[in-house]
């Protein structure tokens, strides 16, 4: 973030942040006792969630609401005591993002009937703040015409973890000369439809985030899903109703429950934007996080570098143990030493750590997932 | 060791067991403080040290004695409660093997003057123990006859490794029908040597292994050192003049201070023997002897295999920190894990691991090393 303007909040705008999902394929630092939005991954001195926190707060001229699982709220508030207490809405079951974001949105919307809200998630790593805070800006301002609207990122590669959102006509929209409307938002491609995409353009990368006004959002949520929508507004109105009211949600993700449909519709809008963003989703991407600026030349450490000692080595070490952790003769390794596990896993194979954890679990050592 | 027959003790036969050197390349399972003979590194329950005494207490009729450091020497009387605390002789200071062994020597001379003993290091490991007691035994007819004589390991490969004895002409000794004349020790050889020594036939591993009779030991030590030979064997004669004796004393291989000098003179014999025969060197040997038997599908386990989640990977781990390691998509790696210091080494560099005890002793973290 610079220091050398001030940032201007956005009128009535509020943020959204929900802090769920265990982060499994980051395990042994990301457990589900402690998923990895309240880890600092990156060496910042800042979990993800105070990162993402640190982001919001100066254009939330509204405030900032955090939804997150029951069993983390307590750690969640911790971490954020700037946020009331009150504002750290807990999920008494997992019932995806629509649910999470859509409550988040009743409960706003009756705090400021005309309020824009956006939705981003608490384990994201996003560098070039201005631009980021300028992206949204323009979001909330297309969000103001009653269109739902998210922030398409600029494919560094043609990945194939992520979603796209395929733009369609520019908006002519005051304060908004990025914004285009939605042809659609397409699934998770395979490597060839992937490397159409780049090479086509005007397919960007779907984050998940959501900038729209809370009775915007709300509606087409009634238009799609009428009970969901129903049952969301009734707990804002009378928060008493959550514990019993929770648990009868049908857990839907926001893009099927909203985004899909209402692109279908042409409700949304794209911003597309420029800011680096990373989901930090295994140990390779965390890896690049961690090396962009400090080259591959040996290991990437994350945690105290005296204790690691590197002999001919290349890779990511994460000294969380306590301990001295020496690699030897070892290329792009991925080493997570911690108190109760230990990791040791290449980097091209990061993606299966998953595999760990579903052992352990199988293996009744549930405690250490 | 068999049960079928009873073992016989050979007549006048003493052990010495050198118990030395820190096993650096083992790190961080052995340690100067815990070096690899109080380990066990086999899983078989039983400490290097504890199965060498395992296999020399049967068939020493006069007893075993161990010389070790100052440091270790509470640890050994504490793991071989068999042997009288006496006979763990603890050396003021290290000076290699001839002083350590020759003291033993002189204490045993003073003893029994008849005496043949045998000298087998703490930390070697061997199967086939029924021949390694025969082989001992036709040794020590010959060491009766005065000379000075060696077992030959058969090598199971041309080893640049160790040590070579060339053999030289059969002897004709009674109960001894394998013993031959050693024609000179060679040291250490390149790769293309070593396959010429095992092409030609007639050289054996050093396993630094000697049979004699205490005062021929002596005698032959006193020709090519008098003074060192004259002060072990004053010590002997009043054991209060170790400590200000000893340090004074020069630090020299009974291979440089006796075998090779004797070999020249021809007061050398060896008995070829096939037991087979391990130092654990580094992890790779260490590896390979956990592997006998247990096949190079996937990973060993030295500690609880419960502990140990292996996808996709073979290698070799030490689970000796008391958490779960896992390790997915790597080749022949060797993981160490210990309650103060992990190590993560590609099993063809695990001769390397020396050079993180450099480090740690350069970085000043020596109560790691």
């Amino acid at each position: 973030m610079t220091d050398h303007e001030p940032i201007q909040p956005i009128d009535g705008f509020w943020s959204v942040i929900p802090a769920g999902g265990a982060g499994t394929r980051l395990w042994p630092l990301s457990r589900r006792a402690s998923p990895k939005f309240l880890h600092d991954l990156t060496g910042s001195g800042r979990t993800l969630l105070q990162g993402t926190w640190d982001r919001l707060a100066p254009i939330s001229e509204g405030g900032v609401l955090v939804v997150t699982g029951a069993l983390h709220a307590d750690a969640v508030r911790e971490q954020l005591p700037e946020v009331d207490p009150q504002d750290v809405v807990a999920e008494p079951s997992p019932r995806d993002s629509m649910p999470a974001i859509g409550l988040a949105a009743a409960i706003i919307e009756r705090r400021d009937p005309d309020a824009v809200i956006g939705s981003f998630a608490a384990d994201h790593v996003i560098d070039q703040v201005d631009e980021f805070h300028a992206a949204v800006r323009e979001a909330a301002a297309v969000a103001r015409t009653g269109r739902i609207v998210t922030l398409g990122i600029t494919p560094s590669e043609p990945s194939t973890a992520f979603g796209y959102i395929h733009e369609g006509a520019a908006l002519r929209v005051a304060d908004a000369p990025r914004a285009r409307a939605v042809r659609e938002f397409v699934e998770k491609p395979n490597a060839t439809t992937a490397a159409q995409y780049i090479a086509s353009g005007g397919y960007w990368w779907n984050a998940g985030m959501f900038v729209a006004k809370a009775s915007a959002l709300l509606d087409a949520l009634a238009a799609y899903h009428p009970e969901l929508a129903a049952t969301l507004r009734a707990i804002a109105a009378d928060p008493s109703r959550l514990e019993e009211d929770w648990d009868g949600l049908t857990g839907i993700a926001i893009d099927h429950a909203v985004a899909e449909p209402a692109a279908r519709d042409g409700l949304v809008a794209v911003i597309p934007a420029s800011f680096t963003w990373d989901d930090v989703g295994d140990f390779a991407s965390l890896g690049a996080l961690l090396e962009r600026g400090g080259g591959r030349s040996a290991l990437t450490v994350l945690g105290d570098a005296a204790d690691v000692i590197g002999v001919d080595s290349t890779g990511i070490v994460a000294a969380r143990g306590g301990r001295v952790v020496a690699v030897v003769g070892l290329e792009d390794v991925v080493v997570v030493d911690t108190p109760d596990a230990l990791l040791v896993v290449s980097r091209a194979r990061a993606q299966e750590v998953k595999a760990v954890v579903d052992r352990l679990k199988a293996g009744g050592r549930t405690e250490l997932t």
